[in-house]
């Protein structure tokens, strides 16, 4: 057995679930065979514990990374900071440096809280636009973490509301259930159903993403702003994914619209800890009437991370470049689906694209995709996460792999080989799922 | 004006409360005076924006950095695994090997989820002990973070109960009332008080701090643990600031109980941020029944940080070292007090020792010494986190400062001064407030 699944064999004995984030689980992408630690990683190469070398055509991170793995300026800023000293009884000028950042970056904002992860920045914003709006209930609609008030959506009625919002099979034991009908998800571009929820219920607070897989319809998202204005409810974009992926900033810049709170997280920091809650004054304020402190929010290198990757990517103009290449793979995909006459269907922000086989054996087809390509020293699956270190000459090697990969599922799909006899080991997971 | 109240100035109008904690809030120490920021901190010194070296005698990043600021073993871990990469599509092996440690180091505990703030880690804990127990109704005693759950308590009906519990004039706006009455605070040693509330209440969970100011009486952690036990109550110890305090581990370890969970941080990293939820296997395991899942809590930094400063924290015993430098500077303040007959009471834990004066002006006293102590050049204050970069030599010339000190203080109980013309500034806050 390789060192990586034996060390992640072990760790499911000592850590519920097996590791701390269920999008990097190895029975997301490969069970069994998957790679699992990494030792090294540079650029967008990783290295696995037995040294073997891969290149991350996947999810690099799950895009904390835009500026690449071990990005040299970022590493030296932060490495210095450490030389200086990351946390002391005072606080740190990087935090007030990069608020003031984020505020040139978000002329409409004036105030700005700082977290370390993005479940937190949800949960600052959520306080912060309870406290502003004086109401406790709140609308919905896509990813916003693994806290309580979120996650309570599925102690409401229906059940499993959640499971539109990219939680398949969601169980939440432990949230506590008199938070039952506080939170009501809704449907993206569904502007009726968001009226009827705001109309019916005493709503103080909207929260979404701005755009994940589909483009905005019928001008929802400037709808949704209207309606809250109207009903005096506090607008939050959850930018923690979409962030500088577009424009330098909230993907909502592409739509005319402003939010009265943003949050950013994932490649703030270029894959250091770094997540911020950027707002209006008047809604901001609202933080000081309620208690939100936490010691590790005052270390250094979060802020000093976040300084420099801001600086890099405004100097590269990074949100171009990842979707020049995010475009660039998706008419790869297309081109070879085409040739080889392979149903998929593509979707997400260009830096973020992902397609599904439309075929009752999509879920085998991503598992012996991955596999596959790990074979040929790719992490990849159905997804990829662009970055500035990703070349043009890589996607290429990456699509001659693909369009081989594809030949064959053309071959399952006409029914001359089986995709069952095919897989080396278990189909991959495509959800919350209980690990044995 | 000082570079650092020029910063904190403009900090106030961009930054809701002005930083990130509430405790290194300026005017919880010196108000228009404190230095407020630092631009370096090595062993225990900390130098201001100006570039003013001060000795750190008081808070020490509030008990992060047991093993000093700058500690070089520590910081070279982290600088040589940012060389490696400090993030990954694939998960980093020290979680892992942290797990494997902390269990070692916890022979009762079988189970570890790692993340990287005290407020997570509280989080996480109170969802698992909420899943295993199946009850959402908590008994709680000491401080546990900002998250709706525990503030949540401001909520019950008398209104201000976590008055009692290290949060004085707590606004807690924002915090869903619908979790009005779900979790019960208790009075530390008043067993009485807790068996009425399990009695009275589904109680599935006791989460409390072991120690903090005063010893357990009449074997209260002990009849804690039965009541827990009996009513299939799960009990959680938070050990986030006690913790490799007094032992290598828990200070439960001291009073010969074991709990269900514990929680791990402020100094577990030795100033890097990462926390730890460690419990017994058959509640741990029901994380699974529940989604708690971080991009951030997979970085790297977080364990190897922790890693390295358990091995030197069981090197050098660290925890006895901190214990006899707390007693060293308490029989320092009980001989200056007598000697001047200035009436103080110290409490605490050894390494995390406080005195407060049993006066009416001990608010505007304990102001004036932060003043004058950092005028000789010690960022100092009623309370002493203790650390292996203090030594004995230090603590004398912190005494010989607080001799002279209280010789001015005895003159103002006596009349002979009087302690608002000593103050340079307004006197500095106790507890939660708004700033303007």
């Amino acid at each position: 057995m390789k060192k990586g699944q034996e060390l992640y064999k072990k760790a499911k004995t000592i850590i519920p679930g097996g590791n701390m984030f269920l999008s990097k689980r190895p029975e997301m992408h490969l069970p069994d065979l998957w790679p699992s630690y990494f030792s090294k990683a540079q650029g967008c190469a990783v290295w696995d514990l037995d040294n073997k070398k891969y290149l991350d055509l996947g999810i690099m991170g799950i895009g904390t990374n835009t500026l690449g793995y071990g990005n040299k300026e970022v590493d030296d800023a932060v490495k210095k900071i450490i030389n200086k000293g990351n946390l002391s009884t005072l606080n740190c000028p990087e935090e007030v440096i990069l608020a003031e950042r984020l505020i040139e970056i978000n002329p409409w904002a004036d105030m700005v809280r700082l977290a370390r992860t993005g479940g937190e920045a949800n949960a600052i914003s959520i306080r912060i636009a309870r406290a502003a709006s004086g109401k406790d209930k709140i609308a919905i609609c896509g990813y916003h973490g693994w806290h309580d008030w979120y996650l309570s959506v599925n102690h409401n009625d229906k059940g499993d509301d959640l499971s539109q919002h990219l939680l398949k099979d969601l169980s939440i034991s432990g949230v506590p259930k008199s938070l039952m009908n506080t939170v009501y998800p809704f449907t993206y571009n569904n502007f009726d159903e968001l009226s009827e929820i705001v109309n019916n219920n005493e709503i103080g607070v909207i929260k979404m993403e701005v755009k994940r897989n589909f483009e905005p319809e019928h001008n929802f998202i400037k709808k949704v702003r209207e309606l809250a204005t109207k009903n005096n409810i506090v607008l939050i974009f959850d930018e923690c994914t979409s962030g500088f992926r577009e424009t330098f900033g909230g993907i909502f810049k592409k739509y005319d619209v402003e939010p009265d709170i943003a949050m950013f997280g994932k490649t703030l920091g270029n894959g250091y800890a770094i997540t911020a809650v950027v707002g209006k004054k008047n809604i901001m304020e609202a933080a000081q009437n309620s208690f939100m402190s936490s010691t590790f929010w005052s270390e250094r290198i979060g802020p000093t991370a976040a300084l420099k990757t801001l600086e890099i990517m405004e100097r590269e103009k990074s949100w171009d470049r990842i979707t020049h290449l995010g475009n660039y793979l998706r008419s790869g995909w297309k081109n070879c689906a085409q040739a080889n006459k392979v149903p998929i269907e593509i979707f997400g922000i260009p830096s973020i694209s992902s397609y599904i086989f439309n075929h009752k054996d999509s879920k085998k087809f991503k598992t012996y995709i991955t596999q596959e390509f790990l074979k040929q020293g790719f992490l990849a699956t159905t997804s990829f996460y662009a970055s500035t270190a990703h070349s043009e000459k890589i996607l290429d090697q990456y699509l001659d792999v693909f369009n081989n990969i594809l030949i064959k599922i053309k071959n399952c799909i006409d029914d001359i080989d089986t995709i069952d006899e095919l897989l080396e080991g278990p189909v991959a997971h495509d959800g919350f799922k209980r690990l044995n």
